[in-house]
């Protein structure tokens, strides 16, 4: 019989029970100074503070002491295009020329499936060495980038979600699919990927500009009939973007629309960045129940514009948001560096985030958005144990400014403005160490 | 007789010989693919091919090679408040809320001179690992203050600008100077400290908001008597503080004119922000031959706005301007972080800037807008050895990304979208190892 494996952690434990947004953020927010988190075989068994539980624990098993530092559930990362890692700061452009001009030429280099490969595994070296245990991602057309993605996401047991993308007009001839044969390779990757281990497929039509009225009817169907799916596409991200959708669906009422009628907006509708959105738009968001990735370093850098987080937080009509690094046009695989400028694309509108509400963004938010929170997302037994664990001293100007703090508040505000890889101290994923930074004599 | 100090350094080197803004970008930008850089007595004697000029040194001079490295100008921080590097990242505020929650309570430490020295030393070290060798900084309104950045700058032989705050109004009444006690305090510091080693005065009416009319007729007295110093000061940073100023000087007909009435703008006025800029006021800096410290992380963190970076460069009437952290409420040291974060303001108004017209605001651009370009800011013999090593492959992400490069300005533009501390290899103040990283195995 297979003996089960355990590991406990002592630390500063930090998660979410509900939606700061939403509730009381006190109320929202689980906090145990001293804390232990005991997984077995993967899966968070106890959490609670150190000096009573670890009375719990059989006498030889080992506590990895992470005093000092904070754990938090792993980060999650909703909308990133791991084919775009090599085209990471590409100067000078919007959106539509950024994509013609940087994207689809690298894009096109992902027929080559050993290409895939090396990218796919920096890639997620990536994510876990900058505490990201999840990620929503776009392959690129071809279904061997798909497969060298979720190979690199399964060789690491991530709970990694992706879709090769459906394109099939507007867009180099090298990079089409068709309708039925996007319908026929997702189909294939679906049999193939979903459901094997901690992955799931995500149906990808890119964005209603790139797919034909027939292909977005036939990524309706493949999700009529695999309903347990996620659905990803872009929306709202710039405005000649929505000009050119406008004009090629003048029959729809707007942007959103064009997903509705496709029957393509619902649970598990991820839909990146909602920047150029109409109140409709956020209403209707919110009674399909459908999510927001937000994406604010992209959406600085292509100066696309700025989202306006609390109108999708309105507790009238809340929706799911996660944040989300959108990798090329994002400048850092960070998410706590992804908070920073979130914080600031708030400012910019007037009604800054907290330090909870950021926390919350990235961790419980990102796994409701992904409709995973039953897996992921909080320190709460049951759910798989994807931890991070964050060093508020990290660096000397962490060090120096974490000297002052007068609150776990605090300290997590420096975290998100001050922070990036440098202050992930190691990473967890389903209770194995999957990356640890050495620690500074 | 003392023998002369020779430094020698192999790299790429970049430098500008005028302003990419205004002129044919490659016109104004030198780059030498394997150079090298000769320094005497801390100030260059020769720069050029690595080929050219390895012949004529002697043949005992020790050359520290740089090769796949860029040496550069020392960055150049025009606007920084060191008294408030210990509220970085201090949470949820706009501007006049959060100089009065955050700023004032720290500054007020800063009477005791021990603490101010601690502070100043903490602060003059970022500076060098961020590559970082001058920089013009708002002290608190202590003289003391003031003596001890100018202490330990000069300790570490930098070219620094300084001065202590004048505020007799609209401040806590332990941070208050009157018009005349800050204009003796202040000119007691320019007598003990201005031309000092690499030091100089910088008259400080803080802004228009904390001065009395008697306070600025006295700074403009001083600088009357001493016209070869700088002035700074803060100017239409937010709109409330605009409207704040508009309604103190009601006679005057815009923020600009109140400094201007008072004789405080000219060459070496140093204004920072100049967001909330009539076409007037930014015509009226180019006439006056003023000069813009623009603070982009500082403007987002605060939700202040953004400057319009292409209207202060318009050719018919260019203003100097240079970049800055804005310390406390800029959210790095770093001036490529800061650079990131200006590319993304200038996206964001639709007019992105490229990596030459970002590297020469870090260094040149910074020399003139401080008037110190017969100094520093270039590549130049004669010019004094402030340099800073940049390694395009200093992180993971950076290596990746810069395999793919196809030029300097490519890597440029890399190492200033992706790069911070880590990418600063070495720091040269005046011909002399300032800061070393170390090189990873």
């Amino acid at each position: 019989m297979a003996h089960s494996t355990i590991t406990a952690l002592r630390g500063t434990l930090v998660s979410f029970d509900d939606d700061p947004f939403l509730v009381e953020p006190k109320t929202a927010f689980v906090h145990e100074s001293d804390g232990l988190i005991v997984c077995r075989d993967g899966v968070i068994e106890a959490a609670g503070p150190y000096d009573k539980l670890r009375a719990t624990l059989a006498g030889d098993v080992a506590v990895t002491d992470y005093s000092g530092c904070i754990i938090s559930p792993g980060f999650i990362d909703t909308h990133t295009h791991y084919v775009q890692s090599e085209i990471v700061a590409a100067p000078g452009k919007q959106l539509l020329q950024w994509v013609s001009d940087y994207v689809y030429p690298v894009e096109e280099g992902f027929a080559d499936e050993a290409h895939a490969r090396k990218v796919a595994s920096f890639f997620c070296d990536r994510l876990l060495r900058t505490g990201t245990t999840t990620a929503c991602v776009y392959c690129a057309v071809y279904p061997q980038s798909a497969d060298a993605l979720f190979a690199e996401a399964r060789k690491r047991s991530m709970r990694l979600i992706a879709g090769k993308c459906m394109m099939d007009r507007n867009v180099p001839e090298v990079l089409r699919d068709t309708a039925k044969s996007g319908y026929d390779d997702s189909k294939a990757l679906i049999g193939k990927w979903h459901g094997v281990g901690r992955l799931s497929y995500a149906i990808t039509p890119r964005w209603a500009g790139s797919s034909t009225p027939e292909q977005l009817e036939a990524a309706s169907a493949l999700w009529r009939e695999h309903p347990a799916l996620h659905v990803q596409a872009h929306i709202a991200e710039n405005r000649d973007e929505v000009k050119f959708v406008a004009s090629l669906f003048p029959e729809r009422r707007d942007f959103l629309d064009v997903y509705e009628h496709y029957g393509l907006v619902g649970r598990r509708s991820v839909l990146g960045h909602c920047i150029w959105f109409s109140d409709s738009e956020f209403t209707r968001m919110h009674e399909r129940d459908a999510s927001i990735a937000h994406c604010p370093t992209s959406n600085m850098f292509l100066g696309s514009g700025l989202f306006q987080l609390r109108k999708a937080k309105n507790r009238a009509h809340p929706i799911h948001v996660g944040i989300a690094t959108d990798i090329g046009a994002g400048t850092s695989f960070s998410q706590l560096a992804t908070l920073n400028e979130a914080y600031k694309v708030a400012a910019l509108v007037g009604a800054p985030i907290t330090a909870l509400e950021g926390l919350y963004l990235a961790t419980l938010g990102g796994a409701r958005a992904l409709d995973l929170d039953d897996r992921i997302g909080s320190i709460h037994p049951g759910l798989e144990a994807d931890l991070v664990v964050l060093d508020p001293n990290a660096t000397k100007l962490l060090a120096f400014r974490n000297a002052r703090s007068r609150s776990i508040e605090e300290t997590l505000f420096f975290l998100m403005m001050l922070g990036d890889n440098r202050a992930v101290r190691a990473t967890y994923v389903a209770g194995k160490l999957a990356h640890a930074r050495p620690v500074d004599a």
